[in-house]
């Protein structure tokens, strides 16, 4: 092994490898052999998922290998006893064996493996008796000299390099990349954000994070080609301190967004059990948010949402204002809009009087205001230009760096016969529409519409390159976040 | 005309109707008869969908009449040229004619017509000409000596009174009423609300308020023998004081939900364009909540899943306390619940010894504390009887109030084969297994489920008579609500 960038830690565990050791964490994303350890030659566990995932997505004999004592083949995968057997040793091994047996496999991974994940539970994470455990980990890898995520995870995700979690996933890739303290959570990332049009460049769960921690990782994705947008799923980092400085760095060039759990009292009990790390206090991150730009949110559902915001608009230019377009049919909609905007800290900028005495000219105003938000009929029975007739003359008047499209998607089941071509073909119609705006559209009522309606609304929207939300503050949460972003860029400058 | 308790108001418009002249609304929602102004006799217009949303919902002849100038039937309903030509009068007439002929009309309804409801715009919202129009419809109304419920609105809906908005509304009564300062939201609310499992005893769009306005109608629903639950969209009521004097009186008799609109300095503006009142303030609205007991939200989806939690819970016994059982899937996930229980006030309260020591002896806690967060893998490849193996021991041990469970949507389709049976399954024992708890379900990832998930997992709680929520958020805050609803029962007793 020893491939070029490639440095044991100094000091594997509670003191995580210093700035000048950097791991280059290329290969745990792109490893071009691949072993799993745990899968059993007699019945389908979690190790005969990973392999049969592996082989989907396109591994075939002489880069995936399985490890296991007595067996020549698992699941028609070569078996081998260990990973020392494996000429040139691999980059990548993933291990689900009990936890007591890990220690040993994984001192045995010397010189053999370049990254090794323990998926396993029962560490730190369950009490004394993990605990000593997890110390005997810690002994396994400083003789193995090797770098371990986990334990207590569910492993890595990387398109590009054929790094799966679980088969069914995308192998489609993109500019998102994800580190998270559970592997719980990096399913529902990938998952449900893939849904969203979230596209992903590399994903790690990291659990306990014993050894390879959220800031180490953080500081290798800044700096990252493929990487654009980060998120981060923390709970109660152990290298907090190297995470800020990642952060530091990350200002004006990525935008990273936190999720951190645990920050209730009640929180932190269910951490201390989760990853066995101390948890986080609100108001600190907080502090560390402001302090470094990055976006925080409190929950999955914002966390999907932004990145999927910034997966779309993080490198569209925008001015830097608050200002927020909001278009959609009038009345309390209109009203709870405007207040949606309002908590998230956007400014609906009037629109100027040329533009809207040529809106009313063109027959929009009467009975309402026309103002900013613009209230037009966008249902089941609007002209399908109408949102053209609108966008084009306001937008042209005044540039908007967003605009907030809503619509009521239960309005074309009530007010419709449940048709959804008008909705799907003005989405298909935005970007164009928008111009160089970048367009949101909160889609309301989409979680209790008929039938699969919210996914053929949801598949028209990643098919436009449209960021698409179900309430009308998850949008506004959302642009105020790239806003942020675009704020920070302003201000930080950007490196050459 | 003249029927018992109906008494014109003696101050129409700014002023409304003092407390002992009040009026009875029940003719407003159980019409003998009812008539529509404003439908056409060449094309198919708002007032001829109302008029066909009548004959849907079983109107006849001799009960449904249109006003029309000159047709003898529109649509196949017999027409007239007043409501004085109708023997009898009307208990209803719905008013769709343009703006300017509305004065007029309303002129012509004295002793004729009990309730009024001009759905029209074009008045008091639309600026300087609106306001006289306005005015005008006001010296009308103080002529014909009836009660009017708008203008700028969309209509009262009540099943057992046949009363519609549109057509394809259910025609199942329930105990859930509301009055909307905004004819659209309304809309939202039946049609989006009836697909959460919200079942309506009377709902009015009151618009503009310019003679029945919020605090009446509230004062007379708090009275209602078939409304047990409250909510109202306000907008700037104009009658406040009336309307804090009603939440007082509601107080620990039936919970009352609030939705104030335009609370921002931009959404009182769009207020001001939609319904011509001036616009509330957000702390006044805490201060009204925290001073009648009422239940403050703050979105329409937040609005809508408290009403629909109060309607399954707000008459289920239970302690006072603030304690919650969270059950579901550990890791993040659990993290993450125990967080927006927190954010939302409550309390997880650790089940006792002898229950942690049970779950342990039937296999629950390996890997995992066992605790509360309860954490059971809840999934595609669950065991059907897992609940009832949790939910079992742990409520016998120790009574909790409510339960949330949470269930990821996603893990159906991620680690299994898109098979929703067993969660189908678990969502129609879950009262059974609760026994006297009250259980909520979190079905996290909800709006993002392929095909038509959602619906069926929603039809299957609203069939269980569960609520649902699609996050932990907004299962956690209508828990708090109906927490609150609880303790200010306990606070105010409840009348004999």
């Amino acid at each position: 092994m020893g491939g070029v960038g490639w440095e044991p830690p100094t000091k594997p565990g509670a003191k995580p490898t210093e700035p000048g050791t950097a791991t280059d964490f290329g290969p745990l994303f792109s490893p071009r052999t691949v072993a799993v350890a745990g899968a059993s030659a007699t019945k389908q566990g979690f190790g005969n998922r990973f392999l049969q995932a592996y082989r989907t997505a396109g591994w075939t004999d002489g880069t995936l290998f399985a490890i296991h004592p007595t067996a020549d083949r698992i699941d028609g995968v070569p078996a081998v006893p260990s990973v020392a057997d494996i000429p040139g040793g691999v980059d990548y091994l993933l291990v689900t064996v009990p936890a007591a047996q890990a220690p040993a496999l994984v001192a045995g991974t010397a010189g053999a493996a370049r990254f090794v994940q323990v998926v396993s539970g029962g560490f730190g994470e369950t009490g004394a008796g993990g605990a000593d455990r997890e110390r005997e980990l810690l002994d396994a890898l400083r003789s193995a000299k090797t770098r371990l995520l986990g334990p207590n995870c569910l492993g890595t995700y990387a398109p590009r390099g054929r790094q799966v979690f679980t088969f069914g996933q995308s192998l489609e890739p993109g500019p998102v990349s994800v580190l998270s303290q559970s592997g719980g959570l990096a399913g529902d990332i990938t998952t449900a954000g893939g849904r969203r049009g979230i596209r992903f460049a590399r994903v790690v769960s990291l659990g306990n994070g014993i050894d390879v921690a959220p800031g180490e990782l953080l500081e290798w994705l800044v700096d990252d080609p493929e990487t654009e947008v980060v998120g981060a799923y923390l709970e109660g980092p152990r290298d907090g301190a190297r995470l800020v400085r990642a952060l530091r760095r990350a200002a004006g060039r990525k935008p990273v967004v936190l999720l951190p759990g645990g920050l209730s009292r009640q929180g932190a009990e269910a951490v201390a059990s989760h990853t066995g790390s101390l948890a986080g206090d609100d108001r600190l991150w907080d502090a560390i948010a402001a302090g470094t730009g990055a976006i925080r949110v409190s929950t999955l559902e914002d966390f999907l949402g932004v990145l999927r915001m910034l997966q779309v608009y993080a490198h569209r230019p925008a001015p830097a204002g608050s200002d927020v377009l909001v278009v959609g049919p009038g009345g309390g909609a209109s009203v709870l809009a405007t207040d949606a905007c309002d908590r998230a800290g956007l400014t609906l900028a009037p629109i100027v009087a040329a533009t809207r005495q040529a809106l009313r000219e063109n027959g929009f105003g009467a009975g309402t205001s026309v103002s900013n938000p613009v209230e037009v009929p966008i249902g089941p029975a609007s002209a399908p230009d109408l949102a053209a007739r609108v966008l084009g003359p306001v937008l042209a008047g005044q540039p908007y760096p967003d605009v907030l499209l809503h619509v009521n998607v239960q309005s074309y089941f009530s007010y419709g016969t449940g048709d959804l071509t008008p909705l799907v073909d003005l989405l298909g119609r935005l970007p164009e529409l928008a111009g160089p705006a970048r367009v949101t559209v909160a889609a309301r009522n989409l979680d209790t519409a008929p039938g699969d309606a919210a996914d053929r609304i949801g598949a028209a929207a990643v098919a436009a390159g449209v960021p698409l939300f179900g309430t009308l503050d998850a949008a506004a949460t959302a642009i105020a976040a790239v806003k942020r972003w675009t704020r920070s860029q302003a201000t930080e400058g950007r490196p050459a």
